[in-house]
């Protein structure tokens, strides 16, 4: 720290600048130029010598996750990652950054939300954004035709987060994705199938699953007259209707993207519509709809992909509705998402309208993208796959306060036994009693004291829920026994030495 | 892509600006700023429409995982969180990137490896450099002062890879870290109870864990004569023992860091010495050693140590070797490093003197870090850590090239059976069938085509792996029974359709 006086003046003589800037009211740009270099130099200078002066904090958006957090973390993705393999799933690994040039040209209006890494000489990188287009970038690379895959990892958004309702800035996506030329609409159905057990096996309450086609999407636009050109800005229209009114997104796509009025209320007639297979029968006799050849394919496979989820027996939860767009640029054929209909979890809030179902939004969406694999691709060759990524924050959310509510400890640890003296100077023997324990696969604790007292063990026992305590006295060791106590119904036994890893298994149901 | 073109432009004119400054020989720094925004222009231009013109590649120093490798790194987690629960430990997560003064000042000469982001506006971001920094401002920021938790996820350091040797710019650590005020030497003991159980378990051959004391360290500096402030820079050099002969590392002390050759040649006859009780015991005696206080501590601690070890019946595999240095600053008491004598799960080598061992580096390191939290908190309050971290990434490649050497197939999905039909035009029952046996819980595929030939469904799982097959046709839909075959054996069983999960489960065990 032979410099610290000279970067500490650097870093005043830098914020003096900014304030200069700021009372010349120069230009923003300029100012945010020398309020980065600031910053900079400020992490430069770092905290003081054994004192710290900067915010003690994780990053916007960002979070830890705490023991008790984890633990509940761990069983959402223990659920659906039996419900991946139960599937036939392998799994795979990619990097948390890919080159820039990896994900340019993939996300459409939403690439201004990459996270870049500062250039330090090398590759231009940049943090995953989803899991998808580092799927595409590994089957091209590894010229893979055919795979089913799971992949849970973080990604990385500069949105704006609204971590109260589980939108954060790094947050976790759970995908499953088959990739591969096969007969139409099983391997999506599978897909769909996939969110329906999940969703049932968490115990969220209820859920709608509404799937769409961009097929459908694409020539409904074209019937109502929207040029072909405007497809995908409309499309990103559309997508608003779960969050906005009819007349505004009506607004935005006549006034912000100058679509013919007229135009606009054709497709306002069809978005209302949402049902099932006999909506999907009205469409295909639809006079305009059933003359456009890419809503007649789409619609055609809707009506297999209905048949199929009737013989998945997950029908009732899902719902065709011409109002699912979804963000992304890559899907070309179905799209789904689905919402949590009520969070039974949560405490009710005062609701006049109890009966009134309440959407409290997306939990999962995905769909099929026949194109991205062939963008990565030297010769364009493609790869049709299909996919679904589970949204874990919001279901976090959700288990959380559930959890809370339910006032059930949850333990953090597996501690089956702790490892206890009812005398001083016992350490060494705690500490060879232990390590058999632990050899014997029994998970085990003692605490790091030389000569702890018998109350603060059986305490520490009540507080992290170890149902068992192993203790040794002079007398135990003389006869060869160990004392096990039950610390729930306080009953204690002499087991002898040799049966107690076998009795301490036999009372602890062991996962 | 309107603008395409202007973009194309703007890479050209800045192409050729490059190519100018290197004709002129121009400085270093200016062409390498230059190349950056060439760079930058190039990604933000993007491949061309339905080609791509960049290498397909991961970047430097990273790489994917395959269902294989997936299914060997998830072995080995498994191994390894199976140790720390044992122990009792939780489990936390923190975000991948810290505010960048979080990690300022930490670890010395190596903060030149740290990824920064790029600032985009708001924080200054890092990636973490490990997973201790991230621990210590968790604990400060939540005033925690006890908590024994493992914390497995990826780091990040701007390293030259050797990937070949296991080294990566992401790579993986996991680490145990006991946090408290507890007894001298007990969870210290513990640690290194946990890296014997570890690389036992996972059968890697032998192994030497190293340990020293900071404090013996500092002891030594100062009884050869090394000025105070030389003691970090000369820990560097010792350090580098392990790699380097001894004659370089005193060049470097004496050439580089200005130290007297007479202190270096004291320093250099201490750091020759490992043993175990009776090394501790004879610099206990050793004349001016003994009489520094520091070093005092230490020796009487190690000498504690030793008693604990051979409680946990691990004393065969631990050296105190005081050559044993380790880069990072905040380490202040003891200092362990767990390195593999030789990698018996790779093809032997040409190799002339087979019985001397070989050693193929560190795959576990770690230590006692009291003053670490106190640098958070805004009050300096300390609370004392001890943790061991095992590196992933070289223990991976040992199982990997164990794995290829025994020509195991290893199975990289779980699947219990193959849902295949007979006949043709049986999709919709192939389907029924595999929803009920997925609602059961079974792990179930099928080929997603309407009408597969039986060779093709049993060819599959030969390949996959798949031990079962359930098969369908005609007569068994009659006979309300499904046709069970063992694909090892071809045995054929019939099974009444009701008993087909119970038979399933039965024939497979499903761990």
């Amino acid at each position: 720290m032979a410099d610290r006086l000279e970067m500490e003046q650097a870093v005043a003589l830098q914020g003096e600048k900014v304030r200069k800037l700021k009372q010349e009211k120069a230009g923003s740009e300029q100012i945010a130029e020398e309020v980065a270099k600031l910053l900079e130099l400020k992490a430069r200078l770092g905290p003081e010598d054994g004192k710290q002066k900067f915010v003690l904090k994780t990053p916007k958006g960002t979070r830890d996750y705490n023991p008790k957090q984890m633990a509940i973390r761990e069983k959402v993705f223990d659920t659906i990652i039996k419900c991946f393999k139960r599937h036939g799933a392998e799994t795979i690994d990619t990097p948390v950054f890919e080159l820039k040039e990896t994900l340019t040209g993939k996300y459409g209006e939403d690439s201004k939300l990459i996270y870049d890494l500062k250039d330090q000489g090398g590759e231009l990188l940049s943090l995953r954004y989803d899991l998808t287009v580092p799927f595409a970038r590994y089957l091209a690379m590894n010229k893979i035709t055919n795979i089913k895959r799971y992949h849970i990892a973080k990604v990385y958004r500069r949105d704006n987060p609204a971590m109260t309702r589980g939108r954060y800035r790094e947050f976790y996506q759970c995908d499953f994705d088959i990739a591969g030329q096969y007969d139409p609409m099983i391997p999506d159905a599978e897909c769909l199938k996939i969110v329906h057990e999940i969703l049932s096996e968490l115990e969220l309450g209820e859920f709608t699953i509404k799937v769409n086609d961009r097929r459908i999407l694409d020539g409904m636009f074209a019937v109502c007259g929207v040029p072909d050109c405007k497809f995908r800005t409309i499309c990103s229209s559309v997508d608003k209707l779960d969050k906005t009114p009819w007349e505004d997104v009506k607004n935005e796509m006549v006034g912000e993207k100058g679509l013919a009025p007229e135009a606009a209320d054709l497709i306002g007639e069809y978005v209302q519509n949402h049902g099932t297979l006999e909506l999907i029968e009205q469409l295909l006799k639809d006079p305009k709809l059933s003359q456009n050849k890419q809503a007649l394919e789409g619609l055609n496979d809707m009506k297999l992909l209905f048949q199929y989820l009737e013989l998945f027996g997950v029908k009732d939860k899902i719902s065709f509705d011409l109002s699912l767009a979804r963000g992304l640029d890559y899907y070309t054929g179905i799209i789904y998402e689905a919402v949590l209909i009520q969070n039974q979890g949560a405490p009710q809030q005062q609701n006049d309208h109890a009966e009134e179902s309440v959407s409290v939004g997306s939990v999962s969406g995905g769909g099929r993208y026949d194109g991205l694999v062939g963008m990565f691709d030297p010769k364009g060759r493609k790869v049709p796959c299909v996919g679904v990524s589970i949204g874990i924050e919001r279901i976090f959310s959700i288990m959380e306060q559930k959890a809370e509510a339910s006032e059930a400890k949850i333990r953090t640890t597996g501690t089956q036994v702790l490892v206890a003296a009812a005398q001083k100077k016992l350490l060494e023997e705690r500490m060879k009693l232990i390590s058999e324990l632990w050899n014997a696969g029994i998970k085990a604790e003692m605490l790091y004291k030389k000569n702890p007292k018998l109350l603060n063990q059986l305490q520490y026992c009540e507080e992290t829920g170890i149902p068992l305590v192993a203790i040794i006295g002079e007398q135990e060791l003389k006869d060869g026994v160990v004392k096990l106590r039950v610390v729930d119904t306080r009953e204690e036994i002499d087991v002898a030495r040799q049966n107690l890893v076998e009795e301490i298994q036999k009372r602890t149901k062991n996962p």
